[in-house]
């Protein structure tokens, strides 16, 4: 395995705002925080299901995920993924990483894989109404991910996508679209799934939703979207076991960037941004926001994790992180090549002065702008962190996602929470349902 | 006209977290900041043709624009977008709000407005081949929108599409085929529009991109989409009059507004999240990002801007909003009433509990989870403000938007910043140009 051929991080654009020394002292509590949670005897310990997952996810589960994910998409132009929070972000972030941008542009004739939509993931109505109005053209397929199936938003999207998909179809026929994610004995989805005789798949109780990409809440409707889940795991088995073979702390990603994160939040950066420069890459920006918010943001500490798409929000956002409060730092995705190649056009009347970068790749001038962005923040007070993957492909989307798995686990411990609970959830539930009247 | 006609504000929720003193306090400042908006003697005094814009735009060019854009429709199944930052956001935010949520899902027969999607708004070389691609099976159509014409973002994106759409057609169909929005003299492209003989648009002078949403900019997007521009004009001038007239803080939602969030920024709210319940809303937060960051973020000073969804992100930063950090306060987008009905069907099982709103409305528990969020986040040490409109349509998106310009400028001169310019976004592509060996 080639060096060359792995994510790398760059924090050498932090060295105004903290020192190396700054860095190197959590060395100890984040060679503590490996220990702790290879050994399990940390905060959380009961939900480290993820640390191993990827090098021991059955080679049969795999064999069984793609082939009802062919199945599915055989007989569906659109599959409906029903979940909230971890049970849709980590697949969304991969399904819109790896597919075409305008997929859903696509006249039927030229897709070859099915469109993917999200519902169940809000309580809009209008949302909802005009989802089903849609699916009554389309022949569809449901992927229902919920461990207890009694989480309202989902489980109220699934009562009318059931009602919807056993009207459309016949109720037999229903139930061959439909696969259920849950738990693997207890809860409502469970017995739903087992009395319609849906087709399952297992919630591992070990894992909880923010790191349950690398379960079936994330494979099967990745599978689904007729991406290659089996280099996606590939990727994540690599990075996996190249974090615990790297002891030295800027030799490991992962811990590298917990340990810079908290340095300069120590130092005020209250806010990180996490910017893209591939508009593909959005939805991984929200699953981060996920995975970081939720594991950090406890007893009033924790980083707010923000997102932006540049150089997008260059032109919205660019500004005030330019020169607005100086309590952000930022972390940029870099991507080194782009999939396609597409030509900046000469101009015969040159009009927009843009004939010197006529026949450059668009990619060359996007990573122009990055380099130039990075350096601009850095000299108007925004330490910089960089990520950077070789290309987007689902072994590199692998890679990336464990090592922000791994990251976020010893980042919380840095900071001293339990990075794998979230007791505040609860709180709006308790609220609605007493509003709602709920016995 | 009737106060229950108009969008409402609501900062109640905020005052364990600031006295009505501490809001009253700003009174005398805030009668200034609109003082010297209208006597035009503040800073960027020369960027205030937004003030009375939406009572003083011409019947004439409302009509010029419907019939420009129900030409461009009739012959379009898709209208790309080009423009970035205050030339897209305005746009997208009202198309995405009074769009169906899942337009592009409909068969082409059941179509009666295009598709728009947008270009030229990032770098992204995979993101424009795709379009590309995606625009060969498509009869389509090109808004153009650039003061100068030499940004470089919509100028490539220009320039790709250009070539595109007069290889697909011919020269002369092509022309037909494209509207350019830009300055009303000067620039690259007003010269290319002239020489090719576009149908264009102006850009006011004393409009800055971000306030532009009521000019031609965001006008002519929004009237392809289908959308009944004067009704959403309409809504603007009830709210340019109505906050003409109230000069009462308390009784002024914009004052009210600019003066709380200040009072709130004061006490360490250093980051303010806007929370929609609606997903068709998310632009709209993008839109309103781009206008308080790039106004108030500037000499080390401004509230950071954030979004998020609810109840969607209630799973991903839910946890960060209860628990984290207390330097955050919200502000949330409230609507009445959804303009479609679903209600919860009952189910025979009740597996899943909840036979207990069977037959209400889903927009019943969505406001119910708003209801029990602010509660819970108010009670978790989250100061609420709410601002509520009747419903999502184009009158009541023309108040909100004029509400918020109005109240951005307001604020912007409480935080003592000149809310009308943005000179840290030159900082980025000064670095880019030399990277990339401009002359």
């Amino acid at each position: 395995m080639l060096l060359k051929e792995m994510l790398k991080i760059n924090v050498e654009n932090c060295a105004n705002f903290v020192s190396f020394n700054d860095i190197q002292s959590f060395s100890p509590a984040v060679l503590h925080a490996n220990e702790i949670l290879e050994n399990k005897t940390g905060l959380g310990k009961d939900y480290l299901g993820w640390l191993h997952l990827p090098s021991s996810i059955p080679e049969d589960l795999i064999d069984q995920i793609q082939f009802a994910a062919e199945k599915m998409a055989e007989k569906s132009e659109v599959v409906v993924v029903v979940g909230i929070g971890g049970s849709y972000l980590g697949a969304r972030a991969v399904i819109d990483a790896l597919s075409d941008n305008f997929h859903y542009l696509k006249p039927k004739e030229n897709r070859v894989t099915p469109i993917v939509v999200y519902a169940g993931n809000n309580l809009g109505e209008d949302y909802h109404y005009d989802l089903l109005k849609a699916l009554d053209k389309y022949d569809y397929s449901i992927i229902v991910i919920s461990k207890s199936g009694t989480t309202t938003e989902p489980a109220i999207g699934f009562r009318l996508l059931k009602n919807h998909i056993e009207a459309k179809y016949s109720v037999p026929d229903a139930r061959s679209r439909i696969i259920a994610i849950t738990d693997k004995s207890k809860g409502a989805l469970r017995k739903v799934a087992g009395n319609e005789r849906y087709k399952t798949f297992v919630i591992p109780d070990d894992v909880g939703g923010r790191y349950s990409v690398l379960t079936p809440v994330g494979l099967m409707p990745i599978a689904a979207a007729g991406i290659n889940i089996r280099q996606f795991i590939n990727g994540a088995v690599e990075m996996e076991k190249f974090l615990s073979a790297q002891t030295d702390l800027f030799a490991n990603p992962a811990n590298l960037y917990a340990a810079t994160r908290n340095a300069l939040y120590r130092k005020g950066g209250v806010i990180e941004i996490l910017a893209t420069y591939t508009p593909s890459l959005n939805y991984l920006i929200e699953w981060w926001k996920q995975l970081y918010g939720e594991s950090e943001g406890k007893e009033h500490k924790g980083i707010f994790p923000a997102g932006v798409t540049f150089t997008t929000d260059l032109h919205s956002m660019g500004q005030l992180v330019q020169e607005g409060a100086r309590n952000i730092f930022e972390t940029v995705i870099k991507v080194e090549t782009s999939n396609s190649t597409l030509l900046i056009p000469e101009s015969s009347d040159n009009a927009d002065d843009l004939n010197y970068l006529a026949g450059k790749k668009m990619s060359y001038v996007n990573e122009k702008a990055l380099e130039g962005t990075l350096m601009a923040h850095v000299d108007g007070g925004v330490p910089n962190i960089v990520i950077t993957i070789p290309e987007l492909n689902a072994r590199y989307l692998g890679q990336m996602v464990y090592f922000f798995e791994k990251a976020c686990a010893v980042s919380g411990y840095l900071l001293g929470v339990n990075p794998f609970n979230q007791p505040g959830v609860e709180a709006y539930k308790k609220n609605m349902f007493r509003l709602l009247g709920k016995k």
